[in-house]
């Protein structure tokens, strides 16, 4: 099996990414997507006059705060719009996708974080009302039954946490976690960058390959976003997923480009 | 099996809906839910500065007047908002609900209207960037597996038209479409009124029981929303359900008051 994680950041191609799912599906590969939905988020929630705010956690890590109205916009434009844009998508070029956030049958399932202790203006401060959680279960049953009758699953946050509340999750741990729980083959990570820099500012810095007894140094470099990434592929590779490739998503056959070795390509 | 429709007008008690929903399948009762957004989707469309438009069409039909962006925010809130908050709401009250639009597995298939004729100050105009259309086909087989895993489908608009495109569709029709597809005994529409009323001004003049027979002069006398209902109710009762209700969603314990009689009873 197959897991496409296809970033929500701006540029990436949606269009491309299905076509090449599409393709895929078609010479008979068994596929999962997951998708991102971020970038249009931040735009819908400038609309609607609710601009979006980050937080910076005490252990460094940058997040969406999402209180309860920001969870509602959030799970409207992945749940919604996005998702049921690239079934859509998908179903145009005959593929049967069915569309679940992680909510559906509990599909990712874990801990809200009760409060989350917060940097601001170089005080800690310590958020309640955020909605943000992880996954930690993963709902194979429902995904299995899906994919043995030919249906492609599509999922995206938000997930739902153990007292059933939606709880906003990364995309890319996410992904990473069902890849894990499905016993993929491959996770390819799709993003608006070309993969793993060891320079930001230059994306010919590429790195090409990781192994997991050599991540550690990158996880110390890596900025928020990437961080998330090579997290993500750590504990699908720790699970046993055999290669994880972080890719870039704007560009043309982003998928087939990932699987010929374009990007990072992360083993054990 | 039951197929509960919930309206999405103004004023309608969700959380009283989900907890008689989930009394229900707790009691062994095998039930289907259809939901709407339609007062919402006004609201963010507001909110988003694209005010709702609605067209009224040669056959005196009112819609929704639904181009690709109209229809992109009408997805964000009934797949997305609407159905994760139902969903969501059902996980709480240990329901194991799942959410899909009829675009996942083509689960509501149809027509699009190429071209729809409308009234605009007494002349009549043909629009042909609107996306809508109706249900012909309901995905038996996807409702039929989750029902026996013991999943709770939330089902709601888009459907997807033959081309593949996500349309938009009548929610009481679709309804009653699923009902007659997944031969329910009965369906429950829930709106914001207590059922058929013999004069739209006057919430005591309820007709209690229409049989199909007697349809016609109400079909000539209804008001747009609820000769929609009355069109739904008439097609699922003609393809063998026995009984559909009308009834107020308004009030505590909805489902179960209109399983007791309260509202208009439809019946061969």
């Amino acid at each position: 099996m197959l897991v496409v994680k296809i970033g929500g950041g701006r540029g990436i191609d949606l269009d491309a990414c299905c076509r090449d799912v599409a393709g895929l599906v078609g010479e008979g590969r068994q596929v999962l997507v997951v998708h991102g939905g971020s970038h249009l988020t931040n735009v819908v929630s400038e609309q609607l006059g609710r601009p979006p705010q980050f937080v910076r956690a005490v252990s460094g890590h940058e997040s969406r705060y999402t209180d309860r109205e920001t969870l509602a916009i959030f799970t409207m434009v992945y749940a919604g719009r996005v998702n049921k844009f690239v079934v859509e998508r998908l179903q145009q070029l005959g593929v049967n996708a069915v569309g679940l956030s992680g909510v559906d049958g509990r599909l990712w399932e874990g801990p809200r974080k009760s409060a989350i202790r917060v940097v601001e203006n170089g005080k800690v401060k310590v958020l309640r009302d955020d909605f943000t959680g992880r996954v930690e279960r993963v709902n194979v049953g429902l995904l299995r039954i899906l994919l043995a009758e030919g249906y492609v699953p599509v999922l995206c946050p938000p997930a739902i946490s153990y007292e059933g509340e939606a709880i906003n999750v990364d995309g890319d741990r996410a992904a990473g976690a069902v890849a894990a729980a499905m016993r993929a083959g491959t996770l390819v990570i799709l993003s608006n960058v070309p993969g793993l820099l060891r320079d930001v500012g230059d994306e010919s810095s590429l790195v090409d390959t990781v192994r997991l007894a050599e991540m550690d140094p990158y996880l110390v470099l890596a900025g928020g976003r990437m961080k998330k990434k090579l997290l993500g592929a750590r504990e699908a590779v720790e699970a046993g997923v055999s290669t994880v490739i972080l890719a870039d998503g704007r560009k043309e056959s982003p998928v087939r480009s990932a699987l010929a070795g374009m990007g990072t390509v992360i083993t054990r």
